[in-house]
């Protein structure tokens, strides 16, 4: 089709493909507006009189990042279609400012699918960091575990099966459905909102399941915006922030750099560690796409219809 | 305590009290601001000079409501406690203009407490309306169901139990858990917003679970707001919106009253059937708090506590 | 340029061109993003699996049009560039739900131009609706006061261009001009947030100049979803409701149908009005765009320029 | 009254006092709700079963701060009744997660009030920050523009009066006024998007009219939720961000700590200069209430239906 609007070829390419995410999902790029340059445009507007324009655009894009001048990015819009566990889509809506149409249990039926996490992904609850996981586990309870599951979705679909071949409203049949239950939506957001979304859900302490999903979406953002991308993971994602009391340490130390081993400028030890822990190199996340991974948009669409209607 | 603010005594006297709502949920107000004084207040500021003022508060609130002046509502807050089943969270989390803190389940043992339906609720998928459920089942569907339900329940509750115990991480031992599963949360809104979310779902065509909560939800903000809930009641929950094409075969039915029965109008059906439901007596609810039903916070906290760590 | 995106060849004759508003102003379409398809396909999204489709797309957009099933409308977008008077935009700003960029009078010089009402516009307080105008004034008083703004809006316009050139801040300098002055900004909507605000702008109670600028929006709107437009003309914006009571009173009569001009059915006095004029034929609206008012682009931009820079 | 809320007796104290802000102007606490022990709550439910507590309030509630864990914040909400020139209301008004009720210009006569700066506000426009001003003025420019003000707002006001008088309708005769006008508005926010606000609005970069008011909005919220205030000031307002490239730099100083002053290290001449002046010691801002500045609402009242009525 032709138009006169703004149009990003790489996004193009994406269009009708879908992305593979964990062992059922997926992600697909349905409709975008916007580019680096509608950014660009929306923020000239504000000095548009009397002001010699002497920025280039990657300078003006990566000045409104670094001082968070985030109107302008509003302007870029992206729409995926996407298959996730209800476990990750109960995180994911927390994002509110943002358009969804989600498959409906109450209308349809839900596709018997449910998310099984690979060996590798089983692991022991984190001391460290109380929401996540770290630590391996003996081979026999993760085997044992995945049995289970195996077993109980068995059950489950067979009973979600039963209940609604025998007429049980669907709104009810679905309540014995796990959380692992593939569900589907389409997801609209602009790009202000996905930077902050991507900033939460692609940092190593979310959960590894929704970073897989936020991942493609970076990816995505990428290819939309990538001047802005790139500001947004030079100025934010791999930023440190240090605090008040950081920053006279910092200070005192640039006075007298004498190491920062014996830090005992009086921060409370988590804070001491976490302070430190600034200094280390980040580690650096690769957002490029693999299209050889990409799938036309049937091969899913096929997959969750025969799932839904056996 | 002792306050300057715009007190509710009809308010303050749930403050404390949980009301029950399904098996095992509940709500209980924890704070509020504002009253019907406040939205009169913040009314009034915007035609404080030059202006005799002629209107009493009702007038003044009911005029509001009625041309849809919204904005003075928005002064108005409630914070509410509430524990509901995965599925009716996943319902009401779709109100975005809200605030949410949710027990989480990376974090916290859930509690083995599940929505299990009365056989009276149990129903068949609706022909008419096609998301809902309607129509007497065989009694030995219903009761095939729920005696499956409850074994179901049994083996995925253990099967969380042995998970959580042998270290695998919660975020992961989670996915397993059903959508019947009760989830605990904070709950932030304004009286604008939560006015729109009770039409919605006190709607006779919301689900039945959903509902349940949101007619709790109404006896809240009638107590709170009582002149704009009887507002609300008045000219949006129990009124009527004739389309374009409705109000001509009113006018016309006006200029020559025979009858509305030979209704050849040139509406399509479905919207012909709509049009004469429209004159039907409405199904007034009763949205009064019943107190006696009411048990103090306590009664609730222990019960999920329990369930949870067992 | 090529696209793969869904294309709306009546919004694509669009692009380049700004419909010209009150004495100085514009509206131009800068980019969107969707069409009446795109709200189908989140739509159907909702029921993919075990259900027939039966309807047609204009059946199915009419009926969440009807039942306010509008998430749908959120996956449309419209970016305009416009150029108002500052008393207009700041009643323009209060639709929240929207995005805006807009010319800066901290960073920019602001254009000499300010909006003056023709003489059919300048009317008396009204006193039926106390925020309107209604009724013709003495020539002589619409004459002394065209008079009166010219001579100070030259006083005005002096004095900021001495403030400037004298190297005041331009921050301060802008302090005295009058709310008359034009601003420029560009700003993005999505096609739920639009409706609902033509509803409230469109209105005839809506400021006559507010007015121009949303008719110019809703004929926007009607080319980039003609049947979701058309739906909401006709379940919305020519739509009536009746509250409770008015029920009871229609109800009543459709049972004795002796007219109601004796209405002493116990509405109050303003209610009873309300009422009556339910009844009246609305005032049919054209919200046409007509193409040959349009100018291109560089028009405004030159002249708004000069007018900042002298 | 009595009540069984949370209640803030540092802010009780504020309910009835009116804080001057520039020369018309003023800030005044409605109602609040909410306090520091609201966000303890709503954060320490989320992990309400299956762990230990260890840490205090003040250890919990700073550790959500560093870690932008903001959904408890919005657990407290704060309304104020305030009056400013309509320039400082344009930029307030940007906030769009907030609920405003103003003074209608279309319903009310306006306040002849106008702000003036003071002689020492009256600064050239910033050649290093764009948008603000800085520096010494001729005195005899200061004082011809300050003696053109006060005539131009004389004629104003008397072509106001006039038009008015003459039943011109008031949402005309108002577009003569200049954006020193002042309006009043009643303001509603929650904590998390005042701190938000307060991180924009109290920056040295904000104009200074604008920040005057948001300082006191911050000593409000310091009484509000002084723990959460604290640490917004230490982890957010007094924190520096460092860029991927500025991290790089400082680990290799902290490798090889032989001073920054010969900086190149190959960041682009701007963002140099800016990393320097991270090292800088900030500008620490007293955002204590004086409340010997406060006057009962009654005076301002009084005094804007005066300017209004005449």
């Amino acid at each position: 089709m032709e138009t006169k609007r703004v149009t990003v070829s790489a996004v193009e390419e994406l269009i009708g493909l879908y992305f593979p995410v964990l062992d059922h999902g997926f992600i697909g790029v349905r409709d975008y507006m916007g580019s680096d340059a509608s950014i660009e445009g929306a923020a000239r507007g504000s000095y548009a009189y009397g002001n010699r324009q002497k920025t280039d655009q990657r300078q003006l894009l990566r000045y409104l990042t670094r001082h968070r001048h985030t109107s302008p990015t509003e302007f870029v819009e992206v729409v995926v279609h996407c298959a996730m566990p209800i476990a990750v889509a109960r995180q994911w809506i927390r994002h509110r400012t943002a358009s969804v149409s989600e498959l409906s249990g109450r209308y349809s039926l839900m596709p018997m699918l449910f998310y099984t996490p690979t060996d590798e992904q089983i692991k022991r609850q984190s001391k460290s960091n109380k929401q996540g996981r770290e630590g391996e586990l003996p081979k026999s309870v993760v085997w044992e575990w995945t049995h289970d599951l195996d077993q109980s979705r068995d059950s489950t679909s067979r009973l979600y099966e039963w209940a609604t071949e025998n007429d049980i409203a669907r709104e009810l049949a679905r309540i014995d459905l796990p959380l692992s239950t593939y569900t589907v939506w389409t997801w609209k957001i602009d790009l202000h909102n996905l930077f902050h979304a991507l900033s939460l859900r692609c940092d190593l302490h979310a959960q590894w399941e929704t970073r897989q999903y936020f991942n493609v979406l970076a990816g995505i953002a990428k290819r939309l915006a990538p001047i802005s991308f790139e500001a947004w993971e030079d100025y934010h994602f791999y930023a440190k922030t240090f605090s008040r009391m950081e920053m006279q340490i910092i200070r005192e130390f640039l006075r007298q750099p004498e190491g920062f081993n014996g830090l005992e400028f009086g921060l409370p030890k988590t804070e001491a560690g976490e302070f430190l822990a600034k200094f280390d190199e980040p580690t650096y996340q690769n957002f490029d796409l693999d299209l050889t991974q990409a799938k036309p948009a049937e091969f899913f669409e096929n997959k969750f219809r025969e799932a839904a209607e056996g």
